[in-house]
């Protein structure tokens, strides 16, 4: 196995390979895609994608179109969610918001470019694997929890109640359910789609499967706080805003002293999931005590 | 073969049959989404689909997915145009359009979770038939074809070009562009996936698509041309749009009366295309006749 800025780097050497060339007459909506890709990021969707198939010992090179359809459907996320429609930034990862730059229209437009790449790229690898039937077969299913994940029962479905949510009473029930699809569904995607695509068994996607969800929650939660207490210049975007919409997070319902608990909770069980594995399993151990500690 | 009545009927009754069943936390984003397939429309893609792969001696209950997910992406399409930040339309056949109803938020989510849904059943029905392998690619090349023609090199790239247009000189190169993709790309689509999925041959394929092609633009030249003189209550919405977002169409390039002449050009061209099959395609050519002639 790599390292996580090994794998980082793989992905940030390749994430534009794979959209497809565009028209000079659709240049702008390319470069509006490209200029979100780029801006930065973790990564942190990719990576998981890359070491859990490297995990389970797949072909990483197979599994890098994947990692970066993870990032085209991320990126598109964080666009449209940044729309004056919606959150209303300015500033994303300390730079212009995608519409504070090619304007709303291309915005939309663009969003919508990257998560059609994603499915596009995807059911373009499945048909690329055809000569091999078992790994057309891990290729459909890899696709498909992506799609699933990223989808109403996912991570479209967590940003509705994420929006209505601002209208509702703010219940622990919802909070964990925007927690479980907002966010944590598009983590475990990439980790189930990663072992899928490297053939892994029951147990482990079951193993990992937990591992990724608790991390994904975990990564909410610290989201919260650090809109709680976060600095705005690590973190590149206003701090505050959950209140001042009045978002329903963990730390309005629980309080920042529980979310503190419940983020170091989470950690425990993410490490706990996979300690199955041992010394082999210390990549994903290590990277959820890096996640607990990180500032923005 | 079945009429295009019966075709549209089996599609009217299944169109939200494949939609993954939602949380209520998420219940607004099903209710919009549904609004908007339901409002009506004349499912002439999905009839397509279903058509093709009838012709070509294949499935329809197995298309009948597929021809479902073309329309999921086509309402996409015309939410997203809708907004305020793009056309900004108040009706969409004779109904409030979907921001109108649920808000520009729940729009823009309802828009994605169209798209994605597209993606996650095509992906599904690929692994359903991962017992046969001809069969699974035979699906794989559908769903592929279907996202490869809606994305960035295809409707969104039309799309982009289109709402650049507005800025841009109308030449008859840029109108042909947005024809071809914004437009002609997911009506040749439907075709060709239905074939795909029927297994037919190049040559089928290649009759059909240059049908399907001549088919798609002379629709947008006659949309074009009923955006001058059409009757806005057949159409249910706003015309002359065009000239007052200052769009570049056909119309305003070449005249009303050289449009005319197109539109019956392209229309004998599409039925040419698919003379090769005689009485047998007579569906593709009386469609094509009818398609001349509609008001709305």
């Amino acid at each position: 196995m790599l390292s996580f800025d090994e794998y980082r780097e793989i992905i940030n050497s390749h994430l534009t390979d794979f959209i497809p060339a565009t028209d000079p007459e659709a240049a702008v909506l390319r470069e509006s895609m490209e200029y979100s890709l780029m801006v930065g990021g973790k990564r942190l969707r990719p990576v998981l994608l890359l070491a859990a198939c490297d995990f389970a010992g797949g072909d990483i090179d197979q599994a890098l179109p994947y990692a970066c359809c993870l990032e085209y459907i991320h990126t598109y996320s964080l666009i449209h969610d940044d729309l004056p429609a919606m959150d209303n930034d300015d500033l994303r990862r300390g730079k212009p918001t995608n519409h504070k730059v090619y304007g709303e229209d291309i915005a939309v437009l663009a969003g919508d470019g990257l998560l059609n790449t994603a499915a596009e790229v995807m059911t373009g690898e499945v048909i690329r694997h055809s000569d091999d039937h078992q790994a057309m077969i891990n290729h459909a299913k890899a696709a498909h929890e992506i799609m699933s994940r990223a989808g109403i029962r996912g991570m479209i479905g967590g940003q509705t109640a994420d929006v209505k949510g601002e209208y509702m009473e703010a219940t622990a029930e919802l909070v964990r359910f925007i927690e479980l699809h907002k966010t944590a569904d598009l983590l475990t995607a990439p980790v189930r789609a990663g072992l899928m695509l490297a053939g892994a068994d029951d147990e482990m996607l079951d193993a990992f499967t937990s591992y990724a969800q608790a991390v994904g929650v975990a990564f909410q939660v610290l989201d919260d706080i650090l809109d709680f207490e976060g600095d705005e210049k690590l973190i590149g975007k206003k701090v505050g805003k959950d209140q001042d919409l009045g978002k329903c997070s963990y730390v309005c319902v629980h309080g920042l002293d529980a979310a503190k608990e419940e983020l170091h909770r989470l950690t425990g069980e993410a490490r706990k999931a996979v300690s199955g594995y041992g010394e082999s399993a210390s990549f994903f151990t290590e990277l959820a005590s890096k996640l607990e500690i990180r500032k923005y």
